[in-house]
Formats: structure tokens, sequence, C-alpha cells
């Protein structure tokens, strides 16, 4: 049996420490006092050490179920869920108005990592009603918002997202599911929709599905796509549930993971819809649920890593096997433990490094994210877009790879599903998929984020980096193991946007060939920055010779391994991105 | 579904462009003229195309299952397992002594690289049963090797190692199973061993256990390890099956892939046993078994690799998800298909380089293999006994990675059950693992395989690429795209192999704690050698105006993308490996 328990000491110091966040002028940020957030993480992480983690295997091991058109959760979810409600956990960072709590997107953050920690499946019942609700709040009238809101804040009614469907994921132009409109200003949606997340089950009262679809003689391809809600049961003008609608789940999928999950087929038959903002501007209503989708998508990159480290992290404690090879460490056990061995510590410490970095970054983007929700700084929109396809894109891909790393530690017994490491690499291989591939991640950082406003945003980013480097060049001990790297680092990165500049507009292809390489070196330039402030913070603690010394020599030792092994991925790939796309394009389709 | 086509063209071209195995004059290979290989590779293909394929998903799906103490395989795994058995295919590289057909195992390597694309979990069962006969040729008297080689060559009977205790895998000086010496030479064998690969099942009439046991008072740790079989049903003086020996099938294990094939918790209580080999040489015995299982695990990387790239490549081409970017290349279709898509080329690109090079390398082992095995040349043997970490934990590795990327081409598609890709990651997940775990090739590696001989075989190996890259520096087209990066990629690997030298000595942590680095560059090194083998060959073809170009022009295309994108990764692992081993071993385990 896996366990998992609240990583509240790191979260506490990136909040407090890292980021500052009770000293920001951000609004509702300076109720932010590390008494109110640890108040918040302690609760999150019990519910989700106590109750959804242990219920992290039975989902995987029974699954969802179809019978007679109604889907069922595996056993114990409705219990958890309904813990989750009334904790008020799904509207941490809702808006009041709607019965939220407003709590600012940087500590709803933490709970957030908990929730795709302890239980993946579970979580995103509540988490994609997160980002419906957004969408409604983004785009929806008045009466659409007080239908809706407050019951999916609460998450008394659950919410979905409708794109895909079967002969077309990324290029959602080919989409054929119509809305045909009916005479009282509604539509009639009909279609297929497939691999809907949390599409059906018996854990809320409603479920109001935001489809895509078109509406007949409308501008063709992506532009003539248009958003919907289309609830699953219709709702009687004083609230209460009325008539079934027309829509019904045709199947549901056998996936390689996260199986507590209800993934459907969703068949729309002259469903009763609702149109979500204008027409035939399905896509840019749509992206604001995607954005915030893909922040999430990311975190759960980080979420699975973690959960499957501490497992990894207590095996290597505890398995004896081998000797140290300069000398047994405890010569009265048959061996020593697996943790004495350096390509074990090697082992951890990718994973421990990679996950503290991204833990800092996915709540420096949640700040961000909050300096425009609650301010409205552009540049920071600006900012937290181009990190947003590195978050979801290069978390995940590493994220996912660190759960192999984690497995790999417990050897044959790791392979076993009895053991439940096997269960967080199949969870974490969705998040590389879902939310647009990472591909297409890599695509949108390069293809747009990355010249937006003339390259604007990405000078800021730079600047930022460059700043903080000239800020801090007296300090020789962070000089030399962190800021000199990050230098290197952050020269590759520029290297290789001048390279995409100069080679781009002569040749697309020489900037859509090395996207990929790209946003693995921004992602590696982000987490090197992270390290570099949490270092710059550490060294200054122990200068003061703070009490809890050991925490912040860990975080240095730590920082130091990412900037060692982590950082010179770089040079990699900017060598990568420099070959061109020469090789690769004379490549024809049957050379394969 | 998935489909597999034996790649039998580029296996000629190895076989016969590459390694001119019918011009070597290793003893039995000048009858191995393309018309005979063709003939077996042809065959071969057949046999895994058309009947163990379509048996994959089958037996991922059903898995095997113990009824009554009686292990059940997938429905049809007999039937094809009898037409395995009646192919010959078990015996094809054994000795003709023993009812084997004594071809040499650089050809019997290409039908195996078939046998685990096609259905590894099937492959599995006589795959092991070679390791385990291998090991009564090398260590068996003449009466047992009359006794079991014959059967178990024709796999009438099918062979088991069993190494593995609940609480030691790594570490089998551990191990508590015990061999008490009966008064007739035999020995009654007790505990209980863990993963057994088809520990039993209902293929073979018998089932030939290898068991490592400790006989009492014998040498403490591993130096008291001895080897025994025991076989499932003792043999009568003429050879018929006799009574029901003591060991019985515990359970089967629920595991994340190969569920085709049954593993086994096995339990001996008092089992007759016969001792192989010498007492306490238990492993000097097993590694005979084990190293020869290494190279067909390494194999295993490859293979699910080769089908995951067949399936990714068609699915590529049939779907039609947005347009290239210069211009729709179909602009009668509604989209472009996916493989015009620089960053899927890319995708697609890496994963045909590794395979082409890694199908080489392996190919290159098995002639080593057999220079040693026909004609005794000990270089041969010290040079394979150093790559055969590398083609087991490399391959493995980077096999897994290419069938994740496989599978990624699908998108969601990938996630389902339902199109077979994550059966194939699945699958290949385990060949990290088993046989030790790829951190252990890197120790076995860098530990004892480099230094051996005073480090002589490891200079041969550089010496055969040094001599290769002075031999072709004239040719200015190898050169530019090949030979000088291949002679980078050497240069990191000797400047790490000195550094070993020089400061593993007073600190082996630094040894160990880059020898994971250490073997991928080796294996980036191999293929970089075998790509610029085979681009020289190709070159040379085209120089003569060949009738099939197309063939040799994309293994150049191929071969260049794999020096460009893939090889660079040697000057990462050199930094890291720099890097020591300070800052991972200031990590006490309670830090992490």
């Amino acid at each position: 049996m896996t366990t998992y328990t609240a990583p509240t000491n790191d979260m506490a110091f990136i909040l407090h420490e890292l980021l500052e966040i009770e000293k920001q002028e951000i609004p509702g940020y300076s109720d932010m006092t590390p008494d109110f957030t640890s108040a918040i993480l302690e609760e999150a992480g019990k519910l989700n050490s106590e109750i959804l983690h242990p219920l992290n295997t039975v989902g995987d091991t029974e699954g969802c179920r179809l019978e007679n058109g109604v889907v069922y959760t595996p056993k114990g979810f409705k219990e958890a869920f309904n813990q989750i409600r009334s904790g008020g956990w799904p509207g941490i960072d809702c808006s009041p108005k709607y019965g939220g709590q407003g709590i600012p997107a940087v500590v709803a953050m933490q709970t957030s990592e908990m929730f795709a920690s302890s239980n993946q499946a579970l979580a995103m019942y509540h988490g994609l009603t997160h980002g419906a609700q957004s969408a409604i709040i983004a785009h929806g009238t008045d009466a659409q918002k007080e239908t809706y809101l407050p019951k999916m804040i609460s998450c008394e009614w659950t919410g979905t997202m409708n794109l895909t469907e079967p002969h077309c994921g990324t290029d959602l132009g080919l989409m054929r599911t119509k809305a045909d409109p009916a005479n009282d200003g509604t539509y009639k949606i009909s279609g297929q929709k497939i691999f809907i997340s949390a599409g059906d089950h018996d854990l809320a009262d409603n479920i109001i599905h935001l489809v895509l679809a078109k509406i007949p003689n409308g501008p063709k391809g992506i532009k003539g796509v248009s958003l919907f809600i289309v609830p699953k049961y219709l709702i009687n003008s004083d609230g209460t549930l009325g008539a079934r609608n027309g829509l019904s789940v045709g199947s549901i999928e056998e996936k390689m993971g996260i199986h507590g999950n209800s993934t459907c087929v969703m068949n729309y038959d002259g469903a009763t819809a609702y149109l979500l903002g204008e027409e035939h501007k399905g896509m840019r209503a749509m992206f604001t649920m995607m954005n915030e989708a893909r922040l999430g998508v990311g975190l759960q990159g980080l979420g699975q890593a973690e959960v499957a480290y501490q497992n990894a992290v207590s095996y290597a404690k505890d398995r004896l096997q081998g000797r140290n090879i300069t000398g047994a460490v405890y010569p009265k056990k048959t061996a020593d433990p697996l943790i004495v061995h350096p390509d074990i510590k090697r082992n951890l410490l990718s994973q421990k490094s990679f996950i503290e970095g991204a833990r800092a970054f996915t709540s420096w983007s949640a700040m961000l994210f909050d300096k425009y929700e609650r301010e409205h700084d552009h540049d920071a929109d600006g900012i937290v877009s181009l990190l947003t396809p590195v978050v979801k894109g290069f978390l995940t891909d590493i994220g996912y790879d660190m759960t192999i790393q984690a497995q790999q530690i417990y050897g044959g017994h790791g392979y076993i599903e009895e053991h439940g490491m096997s269960q967080f690499t199949r969870d974490a291989r969705i998040a590389m998929i879902y939310e647009g591939t990472n591909a297409i991640q890599a695509l949108d950082l390069v293809g747009r984020k990355l010249g937006k406003d003339n390259g604007k945003h990405a000078l800021s980013f730079f600047e930022i980096i460059t700043n903080f480097i000239k800020e801090n060049k007296d300090h020789s001990e962070l000089n030399e193991a962190f800021l000199d790297k990050l230098k290197v680092g952050s020269k590759d990165l520029q290297a290789a946007s001048m390279y995409f500049m100069q080679n781009g507009i002569k040749n697309p292809y020489d900037a859509l060939a090395g996207s990929y390489d790209f946003m693995h070196m921004m992602g590696h330039v982000c987490l090197g920055l992270m390290w570099s402030k949490m270092a710059k913070i550490s060294l200054l603690k122990l200068e003061k010779n703070c009490s809890n010394s050991e925490f912040y020599e860990t975080k240095i030792k730590t920082g130091k391994f990412y900037m060692e092994r982590w950082m010179p991925m770089t040079s990699l790939h900017l060598n990568r991105i420099q070959s061109g796309s020469e090789t690769i394009m004379s490549m024809t389709a049957e050379n394969f």
C-alpha cells in the first residue's frame, strides 16, 4: 500500500519565503499570513492523506462501470466527494459572489497539488468543474451565472469539457457536432464527443456539459465553432431539476490509468443547449477553460511525481540490499538499506530536485495569474501565458519520467500492481496527452507565445533572469553553484530564440522542428531560476543562524544537484535545435 | 488493433551488408548466404505477424489464471506455442547434438527480435527455456545433458530461472532457500522464490526449474549459493515422467504488463533437486544464463520499440489532423495526415534512428558472441561482456521511452487500451527491471567490466572506433555528418573513463554516482559507431548507382538524424559525470 503526506513545510516555504505572498500588494494577499495558510494546508493535507489517498488503489482496481445508461464510480468515491464538497475545497479560489471562498490561486494551487497527488482520478471530478465554472464566469450572461455558478462552485453539480470527436482532437476545425437554432433562442445539439472525463457519474445531481459545436451555415473550420452549456437535466425556472436532456453515455473507455474517472463517449441527440458567449467564438471561450486546465494538468505531473517519490524514498530506506561500497553503514543489519547507494541517491535527488523546483514554478505561475486576475496586470498575464505551455508540457513529461524512476527504485516490486507504483506511472501518463498533447504545447509556445506582442513577454521573462543574476552577482557561493549555471542555461535559451527568429521566418520548419526541445529547455531555465532564488533565500537564512538549518542546507544541496545534473540539458537542446529541419524534412512519408 | 511486419529488409542489410556474415571466417558462417537467411527471416516473419502478434492483445486482456494449483495461459497460446515448437524456433541456435539447428546467434538474434516484437509475453516461455538449456550445456554432466537438453531444445519441456526471494533480488547473498543433501546425491530444496516468469503453465509437459539455494554450512553470503535442477515432474530412468515434485505455485502476480506470461510465486517444500555444476559455485553457473538473458532482454527493448514504431507510423500516415505550415500537402483531403508535421517527423525519426542503430548493435554483439562460442576468441568475449550491460540497460531504457513516444503519436487514442499502444509501453517497462535493474547494469559496466583485465577490453573497444574513423577520414561526406560527431562522442566517453580512473580509486562514489550516465553515454557511442558504419556502406552503394537507392538514401538520412539529435547526449552525460559525487553523497537518508 502506498501512502501520501502533504508536503506542507515545503509549500509554506514557497508561499512565505520564496514568494512572500503576505507582503505582496496583490488584492487579497495581505490576509494570507503563515497562520492562515497553514490552517488551510493542514486541513487539506489531512483530507488528502487520510481519506482520498487510501481510495486511490480502490479507484484503480475497481474502475467505473456503466449499467443501463448510468455510470457508477468506485466504492467510497461518493463519500469522499461529499467530504471534498463539505470542506468547500472545489470553490476555494472561486468568486465569493457565487459561494466561493475567494482565496488567491497561489494558495489554492497548493491544495490542488495535494488532490493531484493523492487521487488524481477522483480530483478530476471537481477539477473539471472548476474549469467549466471559469468559462461561465468569463463568458456567461448574468442569468447563466446565477443558474449555474453556485451549484457548480459547491459541486452540487459538476462540469465537463466536450471537445474531441472520433476523427478530431487537435484539429477541432474538422468537428461535426451540430447545434441547430431552435425558435426560443436555444439550440439542439447532435453529435458524438469522445474522451469526456467525468462525462457521467453518480457523484452529483446534475452535470453541466460545455460542448463545442457548429451552428449550420457559419464560417468554415475552427472559426465556425461555438460553445454551449448542455445540462444533463434541464433546469426549471425555479432552479429545480427538470426533464432529462437528450444526451447519453455511449460507453466508458478502457484506459491505461485514471480508472477511477469515467471517460465517456457522449452522444448528443437533439439535446437542448444554451449558447455560452458569442456565436462562432467558441474557441475563445474554450481557451479560458483550457489555459486554466493546462496549468492544472501541469500540476498533475508534479503531483504524481511527488507521491511516487515519497513512496520510493520510504522503500529505499526500508529495503535492505547490498552494502555501501566503502564499508557497511549498518553492520548489524543483514545488509544496508538501498538509500546508502550513490546511484539510488542520484535517482532520488533527480526526483526531489525536479519536484521542489516544479512546485516553486507552478506557485510562481499562480501568483502571476493572481496579478492578472486581481489587479489586471497585463504584463503578468503575458508572462503566465508564455509559461502555461511550459508548465503543461515540461512538468508532465518530466513528472511522468520521475514516476518511472520512482517505480524503478522498487525493482521487480515496482512492476507488481500490489505495491501501487505502477498506478502512479499509468495515471501520470495521461497528463502528457490531454488538454493538448505536449507536442501541441510546444507549438503553442514557439509558434504563438514566444513572438506574441512582438516578443515583449519573452523579453520580460529574460529580463527577470538577467536582473536576478545581476542583483546577486556579489554573492560568491550563490554565483558559483547557481548563477553561473543559470546564466549558461539562459544564454542557451536566448540563442535558441535567436535561431528561431533568424531562421524561422525564412523556414518555419526550422522553428517547428525545434519546438519540443525549446519547451524543455525553457522548463529547465524556469526551474533553474526557481532554484537560484530558493538557494539565495536559504543561504541568507543560514547566514543568520536560523534554527531549522537542516531544512535550508537540504534545499541548497537539492538545488545544487539540479544545477549540476539537470541544467546542462539546455546545451543538448540548443544543439538539437540548431541542427535545424533539413534532415527531418528530407524524410518523405514513404521513407518511414 | 495493432499489426506487426517483420523488418526483414533491414535485417538482411545488417547481416549481409553491415556484418557481411557469409564472408566471415567464423565456423558455420559461410553457410549463411542471403538466400538461406532470407528463407529463415521470411518464415519467422510470417509466424510472428500472422500467428503470434494477433494473440498479443488476447494475452494482455485475458492474462494467466491459477485454478486449483494449475496455471492456464490465455486462449490461443497453446496452439501458437505448438507452432513455435514445430517450426523448430526454440532450438534454432542450439547444439545439433541435442536436436538444435546450430544456426549462428547473429541470425537467431533476428528471429528473437521478431518474437520480442510480436508477443513478448508468449516469447518468454521459450526464451527462458533457452537460457536454462545454456546453463545445462555449460555446467551439466553428460547424463544431465542427455536427460534435459533434447526435450528443452524442442520445448517439449520448458525452463525457468529462480533467483529472487521476497526479501532479496539484487543482493542474492541474503537468500534463505535451502538445499539439504539427501543420501543419494540429490538435495531437498525448501523455500520461496518470487517473480518466476513462466513458473507454471499449460504449454509443456514438464518444467525444468533452475533454482539457486544454499547448502547448509557452506560459505556465507553469495559465495555459499549453489544452482540446482528441479523438475516439476521427476524423470524416470527411461526418460518418462514420474511423480510430481515437491513444489507448487503460490500465486500469480498481478503485473503492469506481460500479462500473457505467468509470473509465479514458487513454493519449494522439500523438492528433489540435482546439483548443476559445483557446490557453492551457483552464481558462476547462473551468470551463464544471466548474460544470455541480458542480451535477450536488451532485445526486448528494441523489439517493443519496433512494433510500437510501426503502428505509430501507420497512424501518422492515416490520421488527418491540421495542415502543413507552408500550405496543404493534400488540399483535397479535409486535413493533412499527421506525418507532414515537423514535430511528428522528429518524433518518428527518433524512434527509427534508435531502432535501426540498436538492431545493428545487437547483431554486432551477437557476432562477437559467435566468435567466442565458435572459435574461442577471448578478445571477442571480452568486448561482448563489456557490451552486455549496455545492450541490456541502454536499449531497454531508450526502447521503453520510444514506446512512450510512439504512444504519444496517437494522442488520446494512445491512452485507450483498445488501440494497443498502451500495452507496448506496459510490456516494455519490465525490461528495465528484470535480469538486474538497469542501475545494476550500470554498476556492472563501471564497477567490473570497464576495468576488467586491466581495461584491455575497453581499450579494444575504443580502438575499434578510432581505427574506423582513421580508415575513413578521406570520405568528406561521411566525415562531416558522421565521423566528426562520432569522434566527439568517443572522446567524451574516453574522458569519462579517465575521470573514473583518476577519481574512482580515491573516491569510489565518484564512479558509482556517474555509472548510470556512463552506461547511456556508451550506448550512444555504440549506436553512433553502428550508424557511421551503415552510412559508409550506404554511401558506397549510392556511389555505385545501385538499383534500390531509396533504401540507402533513407539510411543516410536516418543516421544523420541520430548523429544530430542523439549523439550530443554524450556531452550532457560527461558533464553530469564530471560533477562528481559530492552533492549526491552530502545527502543523508533523513534529507530525503
